[in-house]
């Protein structure tokens, strides 16, 4: 090692040095970045340290899926919130801040969840041996953004799942699994947080689900319009069954039927008959399903409800042919499946459903889990489901 | 329509949406949803209005990337914090929200900036015509998430671009740039922030830049390695040339040579010949692309270094061969493009490399802008270096 030293190279080096100590380093038109925070800190005992920098802060405290409440924290000298909470069951749990009554990430997370309303990171504690969800040593499919020509002269984006070996045997198609997230969430939601490509990847490996594509649309077309167009942005999207909700219900399964299944088929080596089509969705996402499907029987055969329903008023006003010829429906569709935790919000509106298409003689599948409106259960779900699909 | 009336349902719907109305639904498990807040607005004269749901902070700031200072912002009687800037020039630029001191990212915006440490969102104020990263009506290529196996048996993560039409003719083969985003950033940067995908597509369509794969590495093996495995997190990558920022800058090289090229090779229709691989990237990846061409000269023809450098010292200890045999180099390299902005915190540094190359005779294409450390000015320099790669 050469020993030149630069006089004038070294005290800057130093003076940074002692910038960064200090934890004020800012970078011209940057944010300023803090002494290192590592969070969350998963012990191999399952317990977890949670970590936030907030000196001036009067009130920090954990909210976190795996917890009935929020959890206090408390600040060291340097300004730095902690707490340590645990054992904590192995699975993949959404978590934020709650500093001085706002919701924050953690920063010194890079795991996010895809969000068009609230900002919440991820923590995995991982299981011995692994979960259904976790990275393994084995083949990996990929994930791809596209981007298609959508309505009103938007450009849609898709992310979409291809299994492992898509790209080498080119003469080999599959079938497609179309899967839409929940309110508020965007098409890459069920990629970052459902872990869709690694759930597939592993139960392709056990030989337990057919190698299939899986497309992860946008559920919130007018959201794009607005983005692209300067068009008025939509209203709270949470209201369901107000006449707005409804046509944008509308707007997606067109979209859906009109512009994406015939991407998809272009592009990609889809077996393109209905009996290789398959429809999911959680929450606005399975109430999205259930349209789409519902609205073109000719399109798809599989359909896949997480976590929600449609109400008897919007079944006998929009899809009576489902349930006026139910043995028709039944001999359609290969898989009717509806899953809802039994502390889900939506748990009684499902049950509701799920009585409906009873007493009407629709067959369906049920599967009352454990647990709430979780991407926990949304996970668990598509693991079970994906195991039947194109069977 | 059919008017039966639900009594109970009717009630449960009118007490959600009273609770909705005041902003304080809360979904078990999951973090409490606010009234809706639409920010950033960006309006038709370039002015963008900010807005933050805080009703118990003290002080709210916008700090952005287009202004010198934090600004303050007000507060209404609802709790919403806002502030009106502009006209802003424009671009896409990064902001956050320091609330109380405390860093955060926008909750009401779904564009992010993907990094290890600061959280901050993305603001696209719209050129007419469309500036170079824009979504335009032009055919696209596609970005995939690949999984390759990595160092100490880890699965790594690729982001890579494909131009328009790589999937419709699978006798054409492409050349590859590497590149690599900075400090701190992850492998969606360069994607997300930079726009890489948009900017190639508008490039290509204008028959500027020829059609090429452009693979995204991660540049932090060691956190990589650290989360799936359980291995200690690598100290505050902030520091440069200590010896283990040059054990990790060789863990990158060797990811990069070992695994990444030979991977992308054999799953990507990529053109093997040095004159087809180039390298480039941002900060410390600039550094990452100026250590893995110099220490790989049989690989890369092609160098992009954006706002980074080499101190003369590690030039003198680790690469000799690329100045004592400057004509050597000269006629090996295709390109060797250095950018940075006359206000970048490492200006001073990039212009002495510059100077060191000059007087050791190695020939390089220099590029000074107005503008600092910033993703504008990166989006800048990949926009103007595609143009003359593999011609």
């Amino acid at each position: 090692m050469k020993c030149e030293f630069n006089v004038k190279k070294s005290m800057t080096n130093a003076l940074l040095s002692l910038i960064m100590l200090a934890g004020v380093l800012t970078v011209k038109g940057q944010p300023p970045r803090g002494p290192l925070v590592i969070s969350p800190q998963v012990n191999p005992d399952k317990t977890v340290v949670f970590r936030y920098l907030a000196p001036r802060a009067n009130e920090v405290k954990l909210s976190a899926q795996f917890l009935k409440e929020q959890l206090p924290m408390a600040k060291d000298t340097s300004g730095i919130w902690s707490v340590t909470v645990g054992p904590i069951d192995p699975d993949i749990y959404p978590y934020s801040f709650n500093v001085d009554g706002v919701t924050v990430m953690d920063p010194a997370n890079v795991a996010f969840f895809p969000n068009e309303r609230f900002k919440a990171s991820l923590v995995d504690v991982p299981a011995d041996p692994p979960l259904v969800h976790a990275v393994k040593d084995v083949p990996h499919g990929t994930v791809t953004y596209e981007y298609y020509p959508s309505s009103e002269k938007t450009t849609g984006s898709l992310v979409i799942y291809t299994p492992p070996g898509y790209d080498k045997d080119q003469s080999k198609s599959y079938p497609v699994f179309y899967l839409i997230s929940g309110t508020t969430d965007t098409e890459e939601t069920w990629f970052k947080v459902g872990r869709t490509n690694f759930i597939l990847d592993n139960l392709i490996a056990e030989g337990k689900a057919r190698p299939m594509i899986i497309v992860m649309p946008y559920g919130n077309v007018a959201a794009r319009i607005a983005a692209q167009t300067g068009a008025p942005k939509p209203a709270d999207p949470m209201g369901r069954e107000s006449a707005d909700a409804l046509k944008r219900a509308k707007d997606f399964e067109n979209d859906l039927v009109n512009n994406i299944v015939p991407y998809v088929e272009k592009n990609y080596r889809a077996i393109q008959t209905r009996e290789s089509r398959a429809i999911g969705g959680f929450s606005r996402g399975g109430g999205q399903t259930l349209r789409s499907a519902f609205g073109n029987m000719d399109k798809f055969a599989w359909i896949c409800c997480y976590a929600s329903y449609l109400s008897s008023n919007e079944m006998e006003r929009d899809y009576r042919s489902i349930y006026e010829n139910a043995a028709n429906t039944n001999q359609q569709l290969k898989l009717f499946w509806i899953g809802v935790g039994n502390e889900d919000f939506l748990y009684n509106s499902t049950v509701e459903f799920m009585d409906f298409l009873k007493a009407k003689g629709v067959n369906y599948k049920s599967r009352i889990t454990s647990g709430g409106h979780t991407w926990m259960n949304t996970k668990k779900y598509l693991s079970e489901t994906a195991q039947l699909l194109f069977k």
